[in-house]
């Protein structure tokens, strides 16, 4: 996806060999037409999946999830990190592992928007450890739900969550692959077709 | 705005008369072609007004200032909630009480996305007693950036947010506004354009 590896050529921050910070675009600020753009393409990747709801996590994934949600025409579901007094008691709920804030947090779904009968696509910004992915499958697996797939907007490869994915039969889609970021350049995979 | 006060009578939960729960098409579960219509509605009624970022507050201001912003086709910032590594040191911040949660939480924009020469819509789920959305204009004009309106979805009118920015001069425009949950009914003020 050309016009997503520019923005992250001219707008993206390596601050260490692990950290690109995407703020300008991504997860602070939010360039409209590129998440309209990265919306059509999961839409375009996914468009052999029946897909009936669509799950992500607060806060970054919701406005990715929102603008794709428009070229599947399903509703969108985040999962909470934060206890919220208005959240349903009966929730799913599994424990994610932040590496970037060295903390386990809670994530949580009201029961009522997860049926067996759902094909759920789960949208994230990043994939690395692949933690939040996983806590997110783990509740769509409490539900009996079918997972219909993952879609990411950046894979890093040099870490582990794509390869556990892939390893575990999830069809994952990544928009782009970064193989590394040692020199301070970003180095993305030539394959974007990632199955 | 017909559309959402029949999502509201038909979805919403009254669970105490300072209390509606809206999570099954606005907070938690997302109904995209309901954000929609409200975006093109944000649209119409601001469209006096020249507006060059929209400005929210994460977690379900998100989608709503996402969605809205393909209409006036500019950037949507989020503000953030929770301390986040990857965020800028230098930062606009503020304090906001929440009434709903009995405590007072940090609000931060990096100083980097907004300017003095920004006119800014600030745009938000709800408002109740005001605090996210005075702590919002705190931001704006912090950054000597102008406040184009203050766009909200559901403005509980039987609360002080909606009289004290009035009050201040701000051209506040509210998609529907309820007078009372008293009786276990949602009771909507008559008059929507609300400047």
């Amino acid at each position: 996806m050309q016009f997503l590896k520019d923005r992250i050529n001219e707008l993206g921050e390596v601050r260490s060999p692990e950290i690109l910070k995407v703020d300008r675009f991504l997860n602070h600020q939010l360039d409209i037409e590129l998440l309209n753009a990265i919306g059509r393409e999961f839409h375009k990747r996914f468009e052999d999946r029946t897909v009936t709801k669509i799950l992500t996590i607060e806060a970054s994934g919701i406005a990715i999830a929102a603008i794709a949600a428009q070229y599947f025409k399903v509703p969108v579901v985040f999962a909470k990190k934060v206890p919220s007094q208005n959240l349903d008691a009966d929730t799913f709920e599994t424990d994610v592992f932040s590496y970037t804030k060295k903390t386990t947090y809670k994530v949580r779904v009201a029961r009522k928007f997860l049926h067996p009968q759902d094909q759920v696509l789960i949208l994230d910004d990043f994939l690395a450890q692949g933690q939040a992915a996983v806590g997110l499958m783990n509740l769509v697996q409490q539900a009996g739900a079918e997972l219909a797939g993952v879609g990411i907007v950046i894979e890093k490869g040099f870490q582990e969550g794509g390869r556990l994915l892939r390893a575990d039969g999830v069809r994952l889609e990544s928009l782009v692959i970064i193989d590394s970021m040692k020199s301070g350049a970003v180095q993305f995979r030539e394959t974007e077709q990632s199955y």
